[in-house]
Formats: C-alpha cells, structure tokens, sequence
C-alpha cells in the first residue's frame, strides 16, 4: 500500500479564505492580526479528543506563522470497545460519544468555532463499522461537527506528518498505534516510502488476547506476541526500515513517561524520549502482574489507558523485534498535529517547489514558534542572536574552538530564547525562560540539548553555569559545551545590554592565548557594552581557555 | 518629627497629563491602550537601582490600573562608603556613581524614558554630604536623570507607603533600613502617625562598629548593640508602637531568606516571611564568626551585601528589643515602590475623599493586578468567582460550612486566578497558574494563604488536593481548607466548563447531609455544566461532609 503523499482533502473553507495576513513574511504587519483559531477534533477508537489551535500569521521567521494550542478536551469514550461481530459500534459506546459531541459542541459554540473552522476526523473503529453512517449523521444533527472518516492511508499521512514535524527523523520509520489500529510508514530522505495499517490497536487487542479483569498470563501475552509477528510478516520492508523508529499515540507518550520515571523525572516532557527494548520488556512484566485497573499504579500510565497499555506495550515491542531495533522514540505530536500542520504548512514552506506540508528545519520552527508566543523584544533578540553567531563563528576561524555545527545550533536557539522568560516576570526571568523552554519543550532537539539550551539560558546574565537539574540526561562534554554556548551568549548579551544594537558587529583576533574581540560600534560608541563584555572574561577563559580582551572601533 | 502625610511633591509631568484612560473605572476600553513606562531610579547610600514599572491603564477592578516591573538595573555603588570627616562624597565612590548614572541614561535612552517618565531620588549619603550638589549637577550633565533628594520625612514615608501597601498593616510599626539610615514610622488605622530617622544604616555602621576584614569581636557588637539601643531610646513612641512590625530594605529582605533557607526554601519569595528575634541572634552570631566577605556563604545573603549585612542584623534586633516585639515581617516592596504608587495611585484610590494613595485592600488589589496581567478571559473567570462566593455564602447560610471571611477571602482570589496558567500555555495550566502565583507572590496575603491559593489553583481540574509542597508553611487546618476552597473552585469551574455563563446562579438546600446544589440556568440549560458539577460529588463529600445531588431549572 502506497500512503497518500499528496495532503489528504480537507474539509471546510479552503486556505485562500484566510486574511491576506495569514501568508508568511518577513514584512510583519505593525499590529498583529488577531490569531486566528482552529480546532482538530479525533474521534479515535480509544479517546475521542478536540485541540483548538491558534495561529499567530504575522509571526517572524516561522513558515506559516506561529501557533499554539489553546484549548483540549478529552473524553475517554471507548467507542471501539466490545464491537458487534461484524465491528457495529455498540449503542453504550454510542451513547458516551454523542456525549463527548455534545460537549465539544457546546465548547466550540461558546469559541465561536464555526463548522469550517473544525477539522473532525474519525479512524479505526467508525472506519470499520457498518453502522458508521448512521453515527456520523447523528453527529452531525446534534453538532455542528463535520466528521470525515479517514481511510487507512490518511491516518497513516497524518501520522507521518506529525512524526517528521516534530522530530529530525530523515531515513526510518514512524509507528502510530491508537486504540483501533497500527500504522507504519517507512521513510527515506523525510518523504514517505512505504506505508502499512493493521488492526492491531490497543483496545482491539485487549479484548481479542488481554480480555478480563485478573492479570494476564503468560499464554496470554505469547499468543499476542505470535499475532503481531504474524501480522507484520506481511509488510516485507518493515525489517529494512532503517535505523530509527519514532512512536506516535498515547500508548507511546504513556510508556515514555513511565521510562522517565525509572531514570529520574527531569520535568522535561516525553519528546524525544527513548523507549529501549529492555525497559519495555520489564515494563511488560511488570504490568502483565497486575490486573488491568491496577496498571495505572505504575508512574506514567494514565488512569483512563490502564487497562490497554499492556496489549499497547506488547504490539510495540512486537514491532522492535520485526524491525530489528532497539528503541522507539516518543514525540509528543500526534494525528491531530498532523491533521493541522498539513492544513497549516499547505504551500508555505520553502524551499520553493516543497510540495509537503513540512518544515524545513524542525528544531529552528520550534525555537522561532516559541519566540513568537512569548518575546517581547525581538530586535534585541535577533541582536544577540546574530552577536553569538558571528563570536562562534570567528572563534572557530581561529582555532579556539572546533566549531562543531549541532553546537552552533545550540547556541542559535539560546540566543533567540533568552530573554522569553520576561512574559512571565522580568524578576529571574531567566528562570522563567528555562521554565518556558521545559514546559513547551523543543521539538527537534533531543532531552539533553533541550536540557542545554535551557540551562544556557538560565545562566545567560550571571552564575556558574552547570547542568546539575538534568544530570539524569547529562552526555560526556555537556557541562563543557554548556559553558561555551553560556560564555557566547553573555558576550553578545553583554554587548546588547543596552538593547540599541549599538554594537554592529564583532571581529576576533588571536595571539596564543589572548583573544581579542574587536567591538565595531555606532557612532556613538559603547562603554556600556565593553564593560559588560569585559566582565564575562572569567567565564571566556573558562570555557574557551583564552584570556579575553575587548576593544572598540568604528562600525 | 512628623512625617509629611500628604504625597510628596513629585517631580517632572502632573498625573493629569496621562492618557484620559488612567482614571479607573468598570467601562475598561474595548482595545486596551499601550502600557505606560515609568522608571524609579534609586540613588541609595548602598546600592544605585532603577526599576522601570509599567502601567496598564485600562485594567479591570484595580485602582490606578495594573502595574509591573518590567525590568531593574542594579549597580552596588556604595557611594556612602568611606565618606569624608564632614560625610563628604569621595572621588571614588563618585566616579562608580556617574558610570551607574550613564548606564541608566543609557538604558532610558534606548527605551525612550524621557525625563518626566524617570523619578530619580536620592537618600541618606547623598542627602547629607557638603558636596551633594557638584555631584548632582553632574550627573544632570551627563544624563537625562534629573534627581531629587529625599528630606528624612519623604524618606520615611515612600517607605511606609511601601508597607502599607503590600502587606495587612493596620496598627503597628514599619522599619526601613538603607545604607544610611534607619526609618521608623507608627502606623495607626494605616495612617502614619509618628515618624523618625537615624543615621543607622549598614554601611555607616559597618565602618564605624565593624570595620576591617576580620570576623566581628562581641566587644564590637556589644557597643553597636549599645550604640543602637542609646540611639532608638530617643524616641519615646518606639516601646509603644504596636504588635507588628513590617521591615523594608534589601537587609531585610536578605535576612528573610536565609530565615527560608533554614526553614526549608519553598520557593516562595520573601514577602510576609518572619524574622524571628532568635533567629536573627542565631544569624548574628554566625555572621560575626565569618569574614565580612564570606558572609555570602550563608544561604539568602547576597554578595554584595555580605559585608554589610551583620551590622543591619544587630541594628533591626535592637528594633526589636526597643519595640518589644518578636519579629519583623519582610516585604519585597521597597523605597522605589513606595515613590512610583504614590504618584500611581494618587487620587486613585476610593473610598471618595481618601487624600492618601493607599489600596483600600492590598489583597485584592495583587489578585486584581495578577490577574489582569495573565488572565485571558476574564467574563470567565469573574463568572467562576461569583459562583464560587455564591456557593460559599449559600452552603454557610445551610451551616454546612463556618464563613470564615478569611477564607472566603481566598476562594474569590483562587477563582479570580484559577486560569492565568494559560497566559504560559494550555497544558498543565493549572501547574502554571500555581508557578505565576509562587513566583510573582501576592502582597496583602500570608505565606500560609498564598500556598493555599496556589494550591487551589494546582488542582482546580483534577487530582487530590495536598498541601504537601508547601509542608514547611502548613498551619493546623490547612489541609482541610485546601479542600473546602478546591471544592468550592471545582464546583464553580465546572458549572461554568461551557466558558459560556450559561449557569446563572445557584440556591442550595440542606436535608440532613444531603445538600442540593440547583442551578438556574438560561434558555439552553446546562447539561455540560450539571454533568461537570456531579463529577465533584466525591471531594465535596471530602470537604465537608455532604452528599451532593445537583438539579437544574430556568434562572
């Protein structure tokens, strides 16, 4: 089966009846147009769930604009529990959902969520269900949800899309398990070249091979084990799929959240997050023991995925074996993230020709979408962005350092976020900044990256800086690399204190080990700037190990 | 000495030259004007500080409008140090003043503070030196600062109206304590009653009593102690001045922390923390037995004021003993939010007639403020407030509950504050909305109180309510109205989850310990809502030991 690679037809209004606005540009409008919102609503086999999303298109540097979700709700409905024989959705699943519709309705009613502003998509279940029909024209009765039922190659798409969105995944797959179903989709070079769904979803394989209320047995969980072989054994490419595999879906976020737990919580969320064969193995053991409505005892299992994320664990384990790796990397997007970047992204992101809704670099849409919601001076920013790039740079040029790109990347982002921590409170606001990045977390750089950033930007105005909150994710050099990416953004920060760009440019020169940094000001010159960077020499010799001069000249 | 009641005269622009939108009222403009800047500079005998505050105009249900700090520069000038025999201002300390001065020129420069929008100030040194106006002429030279130098009874009374605007004071005392000198005010119904200065600040001290890099001897103590003591005795009102007493300053300030750093930090600020008279004899002896330069190893002092900070330590006990009182209780307000709210709130503040700029009810005015900052829809959250005082009025009447006011107190400020979480993103809000509460603190509420109302906010979703991060703080009962006010919250929240004010009002009814709670609802009822209510049946068994039925009718 070959995945839709073209965006899968949307319904409502078409992108052109967005304002003008809404088309990406470095030419901001001087007052921000309202953002406008959206809502993605997943009438999934497990949950069904709505996100409103709002997106801010006058946002800089962010293909699309920014955007943010603002709302979500979430109903456990089950409504692909205990089908019929023939997969007929149950009338007490039935009634939960029309429910959960309401509610949603009721919420988009007092949003002035309009029916073209919802994107309501149904999978698995309703997909397979002969009385989907008169389901779907209930909802739409009762609601102004339009609900489209996604073909097997659509939810696949999305998916995709939400795992190459969020992740720097180029060449290996994407895992999607849902309450109804398994999809994966093989990749190469970030497009899609094979694609696969199986019924193999969590609260279909419960009740086919993990039924009941008592623990299950070990019968139990091998013959779970030999459907899934068998299953997968029917996509030939699935053990060529490369050497990455990315997990979308709860079950997924669930599992990485408990692995987190066992390594020591470091608030970051699950993005990122490695889920090794071995620590599912015991994972499995360890819930296999207990009966399903116990399950949720064990940190990071959500109370209304108890009773399925043992089957959830067990499918996914099954797809390592077949794959031949040895992990599956959690990231926190999903069906419903793809459902709206691929409308979001449609036709705006470069390079020129890019028929897919993705972006160009994830790490940097991430950094640029989080700098859109919350800095306040983004001329400052961009200033001591483009200060600790060219320091970097010429730093490198002359030996003092090995100039190392995924560093260079580091320091970018840093930079761009140092300051967002002023939407919370200008007091330790660079507390608030790391608090900010950890919260929202980066898609697009891995934990201890994310872990880098955010301690450079705590220590971006003063203090030792030191990695001692993420030790749990710490790699050999990160307290070194930490203190040369916080060493380059106090000399720019210092040479931007006054927040007037003052300070044009930089040129560095060398003598063994006396660095002098050549300031090149405005007219009016820079005390201020010399004296701030002058100060930062401790932590330069430190990091770099050179001694630090700086002088100042005519732009 | 009487202190100067009236507002001093302000420099540079009269209020009626704000925007017309300044004056508070409910009819808040549909597009809120930009906020104004307005920078107090801080010419103190210890430190130099600037603090640029903005206002927002148009905010809701806070007199003047909302304010806050959007940023702070701070140089410890010491310009009181080492003065001459006649308490001349040395080359020195001049020379690291004027690069203060032009650093906040500046930064004014860039942020286009013109001279009327910076209310510069200066103290004790700089207010009793001989060459006080070389020195102030030259910084008018190089700078757009046009400083104005405080008498004693302005001093004083910047400082008191810093107390008494950011904590409960009604009948007690205010200590201020600088570099130079040492404020006493006797407060009576709020107003300030008795006043008196002395040149006791820390840094004066310091070099008189404690001089050198040695650890203090007791002789050297002993006759600061006596010193002190000889001093305060001649003001007779000092041993009557009241059951409370609020210190202001930075050693205050600093002295509270380490008080926190014993008691185990909880990352609240400082405000309202007790200085214990014991506790501070404890400090002192650990500080007089350390080098004036390692006292920055005590946990809460900061560097810049280690050297100073013992011989603040000795003269704020001698306040205690010439009071009689047992502690002091810090504020994070000071001298520089003193001088801006008296010329924000002058005029502004009700009841009619009041000629003080005084908030009627501190508390009130943090929530207000807080929430205007953060708060994204508030026609929500004022809703969910008056449901939840409705309620707590309502279930009082039926005895199900005793009314303490104090209490109630905190259910309007948890409702009005449940949601600001959002301003930091969608998810985990209710964890955000308890981080923007610790970390900006609420003047006018105890430690105790805040921690509950961040905790109410914590689990205003879902959960088990705990005081449990907040141990350290936790007075008898605490728990217990944690679950009270969470319940009250929740109800209110979920009968309001349509964000649509569709719930009205409610009646209650008692039969034994069955209470029905009835909604009265508009034309569409409320289904959502009465779903929502019913699933807080459980806590509010908890709370308070009812069983909850919930009905629905027509307002």
């Amino acid at each position: 089966m070959r995945p839709n690679l073209t965006a899968p037809a949307a319904a409502g209004t078409p992108e052109s009846a967005l304002p003008a606005a809404a088309v990406t540009g470095d030419h901001a409008p001087s007052r921000p147009a309202a953002p406008a919102r959206r809502a993605v609503v997943d009438l999934g086999s497990n949950t069904f769930r709505m996100v409103v999303f709002a997106v801010d298109p006058s946002a800089r540097r962010v293909p699309g604009g920014a955007w943010r979700q603002t709302a979500e709700l979430y109903e456990p409905v089950r409504i692909g529990a205990e089908l019929g024989p023939g997969g007929e959705l149950q009338p007490r699943s039935l009634r939960r959902a029309l429910i959960a519709i309401q509610l949603f309705d009721h919420f988009c009613r007092s949003h002035d969520l309009t029916t073209e502003r919802i994107d309501a998509v149904a999978t698995s279940a309703i997909r397979e269900a002969p009385n989907q029909a008169a389901f779907l024209d209930q909802a739409r009765d009762i609601s102004r949800l339009n609900p489209r039922v996604l073909t097997r190659e659509q939810e696949a798409t999305y998916g995709y899309l939400a795992a190459v969105n969020s992740t720097t995944l180029v060449d290996g797959g994407v895992l999607d398990i849902g309450g109804g179903s398994l999809q994966l989709v093989r990749t190469r070079d970030r497009r899609a070249t094979d694609a696969r769904s199986w019924t193999l979803g969590a609260v279909r394989t419960t009740e086919r091979f993990l039924p009941g209320d008592a623990p299950a047995s070990k019968a139990e969980i091998k013959a779970l084990r030999r459907h899934v072989e068998r299953e997968l054994a029917d996509a030939p490419w699935v053990d060529r799929i490369g050497d990455r595999l990315v997990g979308v879906g709860g079950a997924v976020r669930n599992l990485a959240a408990a692995v987190q737990h066992r390594h020591g919580s470091t608030d970051l969320g699950v993005q990122g997050v490695l889920v090794r064969r071995a620590t599912l193995e015991d994972l499995i053991e360890e819930l296999a023991a207990l009966a399903p409505r116990d399950r949720r005892a064990v940190d990071g299992i959500k109370p209304s995925r108890a009773d399925v994320i043992l089957a959830a664990a067990v499918t996914i384990e099954g797809v390592l074996k077949a794959t031949g790796l040895d992990a599956v990397e959690a990231t926190e997007f999903g069906l419903r993230e793809g459902v709206f970047l691929d409308r979001h992204l449609a036709g705006r992101c470069g390079p020129e020709g890019e028929p897919l809704p993705l972006y160009p670099d994830v790490g940097d849409a991430a950094v640029r979408n989080l700098a859109a919601r919350y800095d306040e001076d983004p001329a400052h920013s961009d200033h001591v962005e483009h200060l600790a790039l060219e320091l970097f740079d010429r730093l490198a040029e002359l030996g003092v350092h090995d100039g190392d790109p995924a560093e260079r990347r580091l320091v970018a982002a840093a930079a761009a976020l140092h300051d967002i921590g002023m939407a919370v409170g200008y007091d330790d606001h660079h507390k608030h900044g790391r608090y900010l990045v950890v919260t929202n977390g980066l898609p697009g750089f891995s934990p201890p990256e994310t872990a880098l950033i955010g301690q450079a930007i705590r220590y971006h105005r003063k203090g030792s800086p030191t990695m001692k909150p993420f030790r749990a994710l710490e790699r050999d050099g990160d307290e070194q690399r930490l203190d040369r990416i916080s060493a380059l953004l106090r000399l720019a920060e210092g040479m931007e204190r006054g927040h007037d760009q003052a300070v044009r440019r930089v040129e560095c020169s060398r003598d063994g080990d006396e660095v002098t940094l050549d300031m090149r000001c405005g007219p009016d010159g820079a005390p201020v700037a010399r004296w701030a960077a002058e100060g930062q020499a401790a932590l330069v010799r430190r990091a770099f190990g050179v001694r630090l001069t700086v002088t100042e000249a005519a732009a």
